[in-house]
């Protein structure tokens, strides 16, 4: 029984830009369906949580030039369900507008933060996760985050370290947040056994984050708690494109979870993948006996292995020979074909065509 | 000064497989301008030849089925000029259809037969080797073929070799023709001098091709000569598609070149390549700095090299990293990525997609 209480909101505001030539400024990956699973990230991210949580407590954060791709992927969202920022400024604005919109309705709500884009595989440990999570945060004044246990020491992601791993409890208190390691630091982590990847998820009361805004960034927590009249009114746009305009460039992690005391996380295993990269892609798609992942209308592989190959056209037919651990993407007006070691590359990529042509290719 | 009986066959009939994806069944590399030269290569060639000869003497054999290609890319062609095979029987019964036509209303013609698909740099030279040739196959009752003295020990062409190489005329008896040799052959024929390469264009008069053709495939002779009566009528295509039902798939080098005495041969260096490979529009094509031969509307280069790369989108950026010595040809709907070492496989592949999806992608 979906609780009143409860709530979402997915940040959907990421440009994408390392999954180019698919995901483009106009077209983010986040409304494709890059592994061809029938849904969008955002649908699929979506439908996740409307099994459990009210649909019409569930907020998109976006920028306003995607506005319409939501409405059109997530036709039953409201109007006021989705919140429209003029420009991006990381995850830290994103949230206090969101909390603070809806503290204004709802000031008992809880509610769980994740971002549009990312691959949960085991979707009833999800749920109970956050629900356990959703749980603790009504009756504490704790921020939570979810946690996945390290299969590997990547270095792609930022950890989490927890204090008395050795208990078993439903979750521990965070001893700190790290950035990005390198591979030898990465290794350290996972042989300590108190490391947990961030998940980028979070949990909280509008309270508690309301408490910790005003302590952590209080410049942020008088800007949008000042906004208090305007939301859910027709002056709400207006009025939040003004307050952007003043608001730093601030992530939640950096902002509110480094520094407060109060942070618990969940270590999970919920089949978890960001699908930051085609790497991601290829990791999360299924092989040919080749190990090709394959998302065109056909592939047609000679001498060739270990490749991620997609196709925005649905009947296309990629023929390659003499192709090893290669990314090709193609789409209408551009085609990427890179090595998946230097798929770090593809920004770079996105800036050079950017100069050359403006907005026409990215 | 245009020469009423001087006449011009260009044989239009191949799919050219080899140039898959961009040559389709439907649409054969012969109607594609591959180089982005501003005309297709029968545009080229039936523009090359029309500087000289006059218009209402140039005539098209192809396929059935690209009689209105024909038509739309050459709209000063009459119907009567453009002849068309029901099924390809090389190109035997395509030069024997077009010269016992072309007889019926002149029996004084002397023509040049050439492939549609080749391309010459100096047609200065060009142009005077084969007004030189017609002039020859007027006087003398002798089949004209023009030589193109080799560059390189050669293995994907033919090889003719002449006799009394020391002396200096416009032209050589020839002594042998040569199917493709190995390299070690080739470097020999090369080193000889006496042997050039077998452009596969050839010059005589409508008397002396018939008399070949009576002597040494004189099935072919009587199948067509005794369509005489319907050459210009409305029951030519008719007649014609009956006889091609019974004939012989033989080429002329086989069939006539090979056995006649009186072939002769006119080395000349007018800048001639076949354009029979992705290879060889690499090698006539400009590079880029890194020795890519682009064909697309942007080509985004990181290390890599000596790449050809094509598409039929001509908005197409194409990106490119970590790639050398490739072949890339994007279509509408279908994708090539193989080493150019590789590019004999490409007929194989073709045969796997008709095997795999019929005519869709081939």
């Amino acid at each position: 029984m979906p609780h009143a209480n409860h709530y979402v909101i997915i940040m959907a505001g990421g440009i994408g830009s390392r999954f180019w030539p698919m995901s483009r400024s106009n077209f983010p990956k986040q409304f494709h369906d890059i592994l061809g699973r029938g849904q969008s990230l955002i649908q699929e991210t979506y439908n996740r949580f409307a099994t459990f949580i009210p649909e019409s407590n569930i907020y998109v954060v976006t920028n306003e030039s995607y506005g319409q791709l939501v409405q059109q992927q997530l036709p039953n969202l409201s109007q006021d369900q989705i919140l429209l920022e003029p420009v991006g400024r990381n995850t830290a604005p994103c949230i206090a507008y969101a909390c603070y919109k809806i503290k204004k309705i709802n000031p008992d709500a809880v509610m769980v933060v994740a971002p549009a884009d990312h691959l949960i595989a085991f979707e009833d440990i999800f749920r109970q996760n956050i629900i356990t999570g959703l749980e603790a945060c009504k009756k504490e004044n704790i921020i939570m985050t979810l946690g996945i246990r390290p299969t590997r020491p990547d270095t792609g992601y930022g950890y989490i370290q927890y204090l008395d791993p050795q208990s078993h409890k439903p979750f521990y208190k965070v001893k700190t947040f790290t950035e990005k390691p390198n591979l030898e630091v990465a290794k350290s982590f996972l042989a300590s056994g108190d490391f947990v990847w961030n998940s980028g998820i979070f949990l909280f009361s509008v309270n508690t984050i309301g408490s910790s805004f005003n302590e952590f960034l209080p410049d942020m927590a008088e800007l949008f708690d000042q906004l208090t009249d305007k939301y859910y009114s027709t002056e709400e746009q207006q009025s939040v494109n003004a307050a952007y305009i003043t608001c730093r460039n601030v992530s939640i992690d950096y902002g509110i979870m480094e520094k407060a005391k109060n942070v618990f996380v969940i270590p999970s295993d919920f089949g978890w993948s960001d699908l930051g990269t085609w790497g991601s892609v290829y990791e999360n798609s299924e092989k040919d006996e080749h190990g090709n992942a394959a998302h065109v209308y056909k592939l047609l592989s000679y001498k060739s292995g270990n490749n991620v190959v997609a196709a925005t056209n649905n009947q296309k037919v990629v023929v390659i020979r003499g192709l090893e651990d290669f990314i090709v993407v193609d789409t209408e007006n551009a085609l990427l074909i890179c090595p998946k070691k230097d798929e770090q590359a593809i920004r770079e990529i996105v800036a050079d065509l950017k100069n050359d042509f403006g907005e026409a290719y990215v």
